[in-house]
């Protein structure tokens, strides 16, 4: 099944849009844990208007699921790997259990990009080394080491798109288990990809150029790139994928007034856009995008 | 009491941005009636994030103001009738009930403002004798003879602006009955502006000027100037008195994407700032402004 609107994430802003879109009887899928969301562990939530006593963010999540499914949306509780441009126009999503969505429309809303993991060197080396994009940098390293730093499924798929490049890839648990699908383990081990569990003290290097990563137990593993995918794949991540455009200063994906990105068919809402990072704001912006889809949706069908 | 922040209107825009600035302790201050907001007359409000079962506009309204004054905000449910700037720096704020307030900061919120009213040829003599703000164009009627068109304290308080300028001055109630404050009564009896109860049927002239009003029982009022001030006081009645931006075409106040307008230290939130007329994006954009002006309070404190 094709949708109208695909929405990446399930917080305020990914539900708000949902229950504007399906609500206008587009067809609308959210892919993303609701629990996920920021929002969903607040112990309460003040400011939002409505609730003068407050609400649990638990509760609201739940009661925010149960209004987007009540107008229709379908709510697939699969994290997004990757999304890009369909051969059969509009957009094609990805999840960490192998599933494949297409639509019409993209709602980026998966909230805030992870934040540096202030590992030593990190910053120091971005550009001379250190990257964040195995799609965007990887064809830098043809057979060369690299390490990608990670425990979750998005440092295996990081892992995976260096496959066709790295002559040898090492990916680091950094002060966690491995907690990956056990489809990714499989295809990691198929690929030679080595796993190491270890914290990373620092990345080192001539100040000019990355050599290699320093272990907690003074191991140092040679590597000319460092890959950091600590965490799930976030806005960014996608957003990178898609070519939008970035402020990379506060890492927030630009868009205008009306919700819209720079690539035509992809709007964004939520924390990924920006300050400030408030339930009010990303439900207001949720609601903006989806009126947006459905207004380029109705012209469209009006021209026809 | 001079207040941090007075917020013109009491819907999700004015009640929103109440929480916020009064929670961050800003003496926050909001005029208007809440049950004058289009969002309180909703039968149920369906769409906005955290009510799977819809809401109706009374009972939204209701925790609204039970939120906003939870964390400290007053709200007093009088008319705003007027805007200016303050002699003392910031802005003073009158009501119809001849009550002053002075802020350091505004954040106006009054909503929608009134459409056309249908009478023939309003729109075709705009800018030809036709006009909404006596403040702006009163000194063009001096020593001739205005009408204002409308029945409630907004059209009072025009014609009482226009009594240094005018020749004579007729406020005609418009298919309606009049419906003001006893204090607007007296000033307009002391001060000589003829009260008519009838309704208007067209703008007369000669299209190049107006020359009057006719009314259903075929009389003509002569008249160089016709005030419409039907309705209540809207936001961009407001906005004229303190020389806002508006765009003219849609009759929304312009902002930028943190809700200020062109002058320092007023904002704007809600219906009063263009589509989408939603009770969500109100909500965020009440936030954004109050959080726009907690942010300059904290900066000016930092330079002290």
């Amino acid at each position: 099944m094709r949708y109208d609107v695909i929405i990446l994430g399930a917080g305020p802003a990914g539900l708000s849009a949902a229950v504007y879109a399906s609500r206008a009887n587009l067809s609308t899928l959210v892919l993303g844990l609701p629990d996920g969301s920021r929002a969903s562990w607040a112990h309460k939530i003040e400011n939002y208007l409505g609730f003068p006593e407050g609400i649990s963010g638990k509760e609201f999540k739940e009661r925010s699921v149960a209004q987007a499914k009540k107008f229709g949306a379908s709510i697939v509780e699969e994290e997004v790997i990757a999304a890009n441009f369909s051969e059969n126009g509009g957009f094609y999503v990805e999840t960490n259990r192998e599933n494949h969505f297409e639509g019409d429309f993209l709602v980026l809303a998966m909230g805030l990009s992870v934040k540096p993991s202030g590992i030593k060197n990190e910053v120091e080396y971005i550009g001379k080394g250190v990257s964040y994009c195995s799609t965007c940098d990887g064809f830098f390293y043809k057979d060369r080491p690299v390490v990608v730093i990670g425990n979750k499924d998005l440092a295996a798929k990081e892992a995976l798109d260096l496959v066709p490049f790295a002559s040898k890839i090492t990916v680091v648990s950094h002060d966690k288990k491995f907690d990956m699908s056990e489809n990714f383990i499989n295809k990691l081990k198929l690929n030679n990809v080595n796993l190491v569990t270890g914290k990373v003290l620092e990345v080192v290097g001539d100040n000019e150029k990355v050599s290699g990563i320093l272990l907690d137990n003074n191991e140092i593993i040679a590597s000319d790139g460092v890959f950091f995918a600590l965490g799930n794949m976030g806005s960014i991540d996608i957003a990178r994928f898609l070519g939008l455009e970035i402020d990379e200063k506060t890492k927030a994906v630009i868009v205008d007034r009306s919700m819209k990105t720079n690539i035509p068919g992809i709007y964004a809402a939520g924390d990924c856009t920006g300050e400030p990072y408030q339930v009010s704001t990303a439900v207001g912006e949720g609601a903006i995008a989806a009126l947006g889809i459905i207004h380029e949706i109705r012209n469209r069908k009006d021209r026809k």
